[in-house]
C-alpha cells in the first residue's frame, strides 16, 4: 500500500514552492520508512528547483541533506529499526556492479546514481522526491547511521556539504602537517574549515572580503589571505598540498595555482562548466601540480565522515527555517545571505 | 685554466647554426670534464635557438641530451673517473638546499635549476652552453652513468625524452595492470610507448593518423585509437589510469577526459600555456579526474630510469646526423618528419 506525502513543489521553474501531495511507493524488503526532522537547503536545490542545469523534471521535490527517524523497516533489512535516528544524502539507489560500486564509489557509479530527488527509481521507473516532505523510503544500503550527541539539525548538512569536502580531503590524503587552502566561505567552504582542522590540518581560508576574517578563524582557519590582494597570494607561494575550491560559479582558478606546493592538487567541488579564462598549463608542468574534481563521497565513506563528526563534535553552522519560508530563503541564498546554510525544521510542514 | 671549444651556436632567432668557439670554465674540485660522443636534438633545443620563448640569451649553444666519456674529474669527485660512459640531461646545478632539492625534484628547485643551455652558473655568472660543442664540464651531482651495453647514440634522447615520460609514469604509480595511454607519437611519445610498456601496462596510442598503427605496435602499444573517430573514442571510455599527453603546442584536451577512468589523471609533458578552448570541469567533478604538468625528473630518477632502461634493452630510435645537418633537421622537425629523434654524432665536428 503506497503511503500519501505532503511536501512542497515546484511545478516548474517559474513557480515559488508550494505544498504538494503525492504518493510514496509501499516500501519493499529492503526499505526503510524514515519519518524527516530536519531538511538542508543546498545550492542544488535552487538549480534544481529553477531548472538551471536544464534536467528538471516537475514537479521537483528538493531536498537531500535529510535527517530522519525511523518509523518501520522492511523484511530484509537488520542494520536499522524503529526509532534509529538516521541520515539520508543526494544518492537512493546505484547499479551496484559497476567497478566504483565494487569500491564504495557510487557516487562515480558507471550507470548513474539514483539521486535523492529528480531521479528515476531503478526498480519502479517512478520519479523520486526529495526531502522537503513528510516522509522518505529508501533502500537500506543509502541509509546512513546518524551518531548519538550531534545536533540533529546541524548534522543535516553533513550529507551533502560535509561529505563534499570530506572526501576530496580524505583522498589527497590530507592529516597533521598538512597544508589545506579553502577558496570560498559558504556552505560548502565552512564545513572544508572544519573538517580539515579537525583532521590535523594547517588550514587557510582565501576570500576576497576581510570582513569574514572573525568567523573563518572561529569555524577553524589558521591564515587568512585576500585573494585579491597580490602581496598577500605572494606570501603563500608553493604554501599548500590541496585547495578546495567550493566557489559554485565560473572564475578565475589561475590565481590560485602559484600558491600549491610542488605536486600540489586544486580540486573543484562546486563548479561544472569551462574554466574560463584559459588555465594555463605552464604552473602545471613546471610545478607538477593538478587541478581535479570531486562529487559528494561514497556511502561507507558518508558513514566515515559522521562518525568523524560525532567524534569530534562537527555539525554545521545553521540557521533553522520553517517550510513556509523556503522561497524566501532561496533569495537569500542567492545574496549569500546565510551563515551557513538553511535547514528546515519538518515539524512546520505539520502546522 | 679554462679550456677552448667548438660548438654550435645561434647567434640570433634569425640565424642558422653555425660553428662557434668558446670557452668553458677551469675544472672546480666537483667537476667531471666529459667529452661529448653524442648529442639528442630536443624540440627545446629548437624553440631556445630561435627564441620561441622569449628568453634566449645569445648566442645560444643548443642540447641537453649529452651523452660523453669522461676525460677527467677534479679533486672532491669519487663516483666517476677517466673512461666513464656518462649522461648530461637538461640540468646542471640547482640550489641544493630547498624542499624539492632535498626530496631529490630538483627540476622543480625553489630557487630553478641551471639548465644545460641558455642558462647561468650559479658560481662564476657565466652563461652556460649545451651539449652541441666538443666537452662539457658538469658538476659530478649533475652527471648520470650510462649502463654498458646500451647503444650509446640511441641513448643520449633518454636524458630528456625518456625521463620525461618516465617521471610522470613513476609518480603516478604505473605497473602492471595499469592502463596508460599516450597522446602524440614523436620524440617524447615513441619514449612513452616503451617505458609504459616496459613498466607492465597496458598502453594505447591516442592518434589522428592510421597509418602509425605498425610503428606504434612495434614501439609498445597494445592498441591504437583514431583520437577523431568518435566511435573508437567512445569505446574506451573510462578506460584509462594514465594519459601522457606528449603533444607541444596547444591543442583541445576536452575530448581525452571521457576516457580517462574514476580517479584517472591527463599529464601534460609537452606543453606550456593556455589551454584553449576552455577544459571544461565537469568530468572532472563527475569523475574525480584530474589534469596535471610534469617536468623531466630529479637527478635520482633520471639515473633510476637509465638503470631501468639498461636492465629493459630500451633506448630512443633515433636517426643519426652529423652537426653540419642541424638546420636541415630543424626544418624536418617542424614538418615532424622524424623516427623519432635526430641525435647528432658529435665526432663530425672534427670533421
Amino acid at each position: 500500500m503506497s503511503t500519501p506525502i505532503l511536501g512542497y513543489a515546484a511545478q516548474s521553474a517559474q513557480d515559488n514552492l508550494e505544498p504538494y501531495r503525492f504518493e510514496r511507493r509501499e516500501p519493499r524488503a529492503d526499505d526503510v520508512v524514515i519519518d524527516i526532522l530536519f531538511c538542508g537547503v543546498c545550492h542544488s536545490d535552487l538549480h534544481q528547483a529553477r531548472n538551471d542545469w536544464a534536467n528538471s523534471v516537475y514537479p521537483v521535490v528538493p531536498g537531500h541533506e535529510i535527517i530522519g527517524r525511523v518509523i518501520s523497516v522492511g523484511s530484509s533489512v537488520t542494520r536499522f529499526k524503529a526509532g534509529d535516528q538516521v541520515g539520508v544524502g543526494c544518492m537512493v539507489d546505484s547499479c551496484q556492479h559497476c567497478e566504483p560500486c565494487h569500491h564504495g564509489l557510487e557516487q562515480y557509479c558507471v550507470e548513474f546514481p539514483t539521486f535523492t530527488y529528480n531521479g528515476t527509481d531503478r526498480h519502479d521507473h517512478a520519479p523520486t522526491y526529495g526531502g522537503y516532505s513528510e516522509k522518505i523510503i529508501v533502500s537500506d544500503k543509502f541509509v546512513l547511521k546518524v551518531p548519538d550527541g550531534l545536533d540533529l539539525a546541524g548534522a543535516a548538512p553533513l550529507l551533502c556539504a560535509g561529505i563534499t569536502t570530506y572526501s576530496p580531503l580524505r583522498h589527497w590524503k590530507v592529516g597533521k602537517g598538512s597544508k589545506v587552502a579553502v577558496v570560498g566561505l559558504g556552505g560548502l567552504g565552512h564545513m572544508a574549515l572544519k573538517l580539515a582542522k579537525a583532521l590535523g590540518a594547517e588550514v587557510t581560508l582565501f576570500t576576497r572580503s576581510a570582513d569574514k576574517e572573525q568567523d573563518a578563524r572561529r569555524l577553524g582557519a589558521d591564515n587568512i589571505v585576500i585573494s585579491t590582494d597580490d602581496a598577500q597570494m605572494a606570501a603563500v607561494n608553493s604554501r599548500f598540498d590541496l585547495i578546495i575550491d567550493t566557489v559554485p560559479y565560473v572564475h578565475d582558478i589561475n590565481p590560485y595555482m602559484p600558491t600549491l606546493n610542488i605536486s600540489g592538487t586544486l580540486v573543484l567541488v562546486g563548479y561544472l562548466g569551462p574554466l574560463d579564462p584559459f588555465l594555463n598549463s605552464a604552473p602545471l608542468v613546471l610545478g607538477r601540480k593538478s587541478v581535479a574534481g570531486s562529487l559528494i563521497g561514497g556511502i561507507a565513506e558518508t558513514q566515515e565522515m559522521l562518525d568523524f563528526c560525532g567524534e569530534h563534535g562537527i555539525t554545521s553552522d545553521i540557521e533553522v527555517i520553517k517550510i513556509q519560508e523556503i522561497n524566501e530563503a532561496y533569495e537569500r541564498m542567492l545574496k549569500s545571505d546565510v551563515k551557513y546554510r538553511f535547514v528546515i525544521d519538518m515539524a512546520s510542514l505539520k502546522a
